[in-house]
């Protein structure tokens, strides 16, 4: 038989005081056992739907954490990536706003910065830059970044998030503009943030289009 | 063990008369033996590098072509999409210009119009889709639809392989004038097609970008 080594992994992503991390895991079995990685398993053939429902069931088991936003990212594959053999792993990517995480509270959970060198086993750091590249490159044309911002949020938190997946400043009157070109997003009745004198109106993504992403023309 | 079938499979495509078509081969073996499907195989982990490498093998194999445009599209799983039992499926998807298909002439290989009802097996009616859309959705922004044209063209030539996919007439002028800010393609000197009063100045893709895609600023 053809006999390969077949697994699913996440990259869960979340923004920590504007910066983007990444969820990693102690592993807790050989190979690399002890070492912090993405989460990550094998296919249940007995209760996995799919690989997306096998990816679900992993986060869910290792980091109790159901993200509004998940996406099959690559496959990755070959002989040398797991000690154990010729190995095809299914990435799936995941955003998640940070306060999920904090809520959730395992404790086995860390946050790495991405953007910082990080000494991980197998191609997980190929896997992560690859995950942040779609994530950087989509954020700039879709609604992508609404899925860290949590259930509301003011335009001005909004805005923030998309420059710090971006890296770069927006200009606040287009960024408005396109937002509202986008008509994605509905203000949460009577929800106001910040002080008395000058409250922000609070808004959510619609509820029609929080399973899909929504493009934006010509991009921001 | 967690047992799963894990296979490649690769949706081949061209342009026959401006018409989009997949590449078909008749199965070989059980399941669906003689029953036409796309080409695929299972991976074979001594001599694969990787999967990618593993889809240009079946190709090679099975139907005698080395794309010059390979892809990976996404990857298919469940336990319903093969009789064989929970399967995995890495897909890409090929662009093969058309005259290459006729060159290599493998008398098994049958092109099938993606838009006519297909009696598939497996879910290669939707793996077909998903490629086909993903190729449709690219041809508005990049350089991918210029494999589909072969090693030299006219702009007239090329613009109607973009009409082609993206389903719509395209101006002449702002047509070449994208392909002019895109820079990805270079006259080959002395070459021209037509008649002996209007000759047409035959393109290639420019050496450096034959690996890689441009992509057009705002689209087509």
């Amino acid at each position: 038989m053809h006999q390969v080594i077949c697994t699913v992994d996440v990259v869960l992503l979340t923004l920590e005081d504007n910066a983007l991390k990444v969820a990693l895991l102690k592993r807790d079995r050989e190979p690399f056992k002890g070492v912090a990685a993405l989460p990550g398993g094998f296919i249940h053939p007995d209760e996995d739907a799919d690989i997306q429902d096998a990816a679900l069931r992993v986060l869910r088991e290792k980091t109790a954490i159901e993200p509004p936003y998940l996406e099959q990212l690559a496959t990755f594959s070959g002989p040398a990536r797991d000690p154990r053999g010729w190995s095809v792993s299914v990435v799936y990517y995941a955003l998640v706003p940070f306060d999920v995480i904090d809520k959730a509270g395992h404790q086995d959970v860390k946050l790495a910065n991405v953007d910082k060198p990080l000494n991980l086993p197998f191609d997980h750091r190929t896997i992560i830059d690859t995950a942040v590249a779609r994530l950087r490159s989509k954020s700039q044309y879709s609604s992508l970044p609404c899925y860290l911002a949590g259930d509301a949020f003011t335009l001005p938190q909004l805005q923030r998030i998309y420059e710090a997946l971006m890296g770069e400043s927006l200009n606040k009157v287009s960024f408005r503009r396109k937002m509202t070109e986008m008509d994605m997003l509905e203000p949460v009745e009577g929800e106001f943030a910040g002080g008395a004198h000058r409250p922000a109106q609070l808004y959510r993504l619609k509820p029609e289009l929080r399973d899909r992403l929504t493009l934006i023309e010509r991009g921001l």
